[in-house]
């Protein structure tokens, strides 16, 4: 039988009580939401709804082709002027996704006979660009300006070292001021992905690379995506004209993907424009995320120190991580569960969010069925 | 400087008169579309765009989350149901992109120590999902049956083969049943994508696999887009319950991805509905592509006899395929000009396509055109 093996595969995965399942959720869940990356609550606010449905009426329910052929509306070159103005770089090139972006950002940047330098910490879409890049990866110790250094030696060019700025699962930030000048000291380039720092970080939540001062530097490319802190979908590279004209010409999960949704551009665009006008959300959720944090470890959990807008809560075991988040659930909060495959470390954790507008009694709350359900 | 490099490449690229630039659309473009991948015309159907709008008023502007965590709602299980049924398979599973469905398909079914038997004609995403999967890939001759069966009787287990159902450069189909039938002599499994095939092949749009009678075949798995046909964005691998199991246990661009936004989702929901309702379009849009055809080559035009809605329109070389394709526009006309590093085997061409809504005007003044600004 042709697909016989998988079989194998799922019983081990049954016995090692590994197997994931989906939940299709309604739209009036119940649920207290510590669980999705909707950090500046905008996925459901009404001007991101509008933004996507009114782009919808405007262009159509798709782009109809890839973004050389039909696939770049006026639209799409207003989100990529506004993004790329509101981080401070040169210019912006939209993807149909965040994975998209990264696949295209480090394959493009990283051609044959290059040296890519990456943190043993980062997201699965920056390891599978390694993975497709024609260059050498070389994967160093996390968020450790020393060991890129010492990568960065072996002096392969071209060179570049990529990182997240915030980290997934743990929500710990890289040290990008000092990537930045081990990258200067050896030639190289920096590629960042702001995935989790865009609408957290930075002024105004213009990101981590704004913050560290890294904005329009003609060394430094960062990635985002527009489906987390700007509710809708899709992901950008924001970078120097010269490296996005690259992109256009060689990223081949650019030039041979359909164009982003107008009504995923037009959500994205309208949650721009309401960080720009409501600057203070960014701060709002980092306010949360060290609220959620101190609370925790005041009641004994082992929480990792928020830098961003993520918390995250050792579990005992796989099996208790499970075990918890769906007492949580079962007491009225959504929480992440992170466990082996998908943790670095092996480490199961609750994972949680901090929303921009959740109030002080919804914290508590949290707070209190955490406690309560605590392994 | 650390991108220094790639100055290089672009004053190579201009050199070589390859340089590609966006050109944004407006929305109401006076240019009649033979360019798009809207093979049905329901982009900007009112019905498809109503799916859009009501799913993000409901639902919100993203999907918030990975597929395992909040990213899916009723509507993505809603969408997976029916696109199984349509089409015939069992299970079905919603992605981002149709690039990101491609991927997960081939890396999660190309376990280490595995062979891939890949045509040399598939798409750019099938073609990284071979670069990405553990799995060694045999790359064969296009559409060629016979050295799919040499290559797989070298007999690594499990094994599969890859193939795009329509090619999306000359719009011809691969030989589907002797594929299938090549497969089951080795017991491997057969993956296609049917992107192209969807909307247009098949009982009523129901796709090339299900034309062949592939249909809901234990050894088959298939991808789609959702826009192409159904005017809207993402994409779907169908299969047997157990395989799309697997993937969600398994594929990294479904684990580590962003659901598709709700909006794209039911666009896409409102396009299948109407097309179960309307099912003519589909063979209408085999029937312009005919026409197209049969008035091109009657006017001398080297021109590949399309399988589905693709028409493909040779071009003497790059520079004229570029000139024609501007002389086209300048005329009125929006086609695709495909021309390397694009296409596999360094001929350029005029890519057309045919849509269920061009009237016989539209077809006329579209041949027209061709002829007139031909190099
Ligand atoms: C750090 C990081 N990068 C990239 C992505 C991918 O972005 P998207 O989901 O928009 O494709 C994610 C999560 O989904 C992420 O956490
Ligand atoms: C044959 C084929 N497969 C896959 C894709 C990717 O699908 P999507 O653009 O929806 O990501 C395309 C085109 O874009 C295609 O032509």
């Amino acid at each position: 039988m042709a697909f016989g093996w998988i079989d194998e595969q799922a019983a081990a995965r049954r016995r090692a009580g590994l197997v994931r399942t989906l939940r299709p959720r309604p739209a009036d869940s119940p649920l207290l939401d510590l669980a999705s990356n909707d950090y500046l609550g905008l996925a459901r606010h009404p001007e991101i709804i509008e933004g996507a449905a009114e782009a919808a009426r405007r262009w159509g329910g798709g782009a109809t082709g890839s973004r050389l052929v039909t696939g770049t509306t006026e639209l799409h070159g207003e989100l990529e002027r506004e993004l790329a103005d509101f981080c401070g770089f040169e210019a912006a090139l939209v993807f149909s996704s965040g994975y998209a972006a990264n696949l295209a950002a480090v394959t493009a940047l990283a051609p044959h006979g290059s040296l890519v330098v990456s943190d043993a910490g980062n997201h699965a879409s920056l390891i599978d660009g390694c993975r497709l890049a024609r260059g050498t990866t070389q994967v160093v110790a996390h968020a450790d300006p020393d060991a890129v250094r010492k990568a960065l030696s072996t002096a392969k060019s071209p060179a570049i070292t990529v990182s997240d700025t915030v980290f997934s699962v743990d929500g710990d930030a890289a040290p990008l001021a000092e990537l930045a000048a081990a990258c200067r000291e050896y030639g190289a380039g920096l590629v960042v992905d702001d995935a989790h720092g865009l609408g957290v970080l930075g002024d105004g939540g213009r990101g981590a690379p704004h913050a560290a001062g890294l904005a329009g530097a003609p060394d430094v490319v960062v990635t985002v995506t527009l489906s987390k802190s700007l509710g809708s979908q899709g992901g950008a590279v924001l970078g120097p004209a010269h490296v996005i004209d690259h992109l256009v010409n060689a990223a081949r999960t650019f030039i041979f993907d359909t164009g982003l949704a107008p009504a995923a551009t037009g959500a994205a665009l309208a949650a721009l424009r309401l960080l720009r006008r409501e600057p203070e959300r960014a701060a709002r959720a980092r306010e949360v995320a060290r609220a959620l944090h101190t609370r925790l470890t005041a009641s004994g959990h082992e929480a990792v120190r928020p830098d961003a807008a993520v918390v995250s809560v050792r579990a005992p075991s796989p099996d208790q991580a499970v075990r918890w988040a769906a007492d949580c659930r079962s007491a009225g909060l959504a929480v992440g569960c992170f466990r082996p495959p998908s943790v670095p470390d092996g480490v199961s954790r609750l994972r949680l969010t901090a929303r921009a507008d959740l109030t002080e009694g919804q914290i508590d709350r949290a707070v209190g069925i955490i406690g309560d359900t605590r392994p």
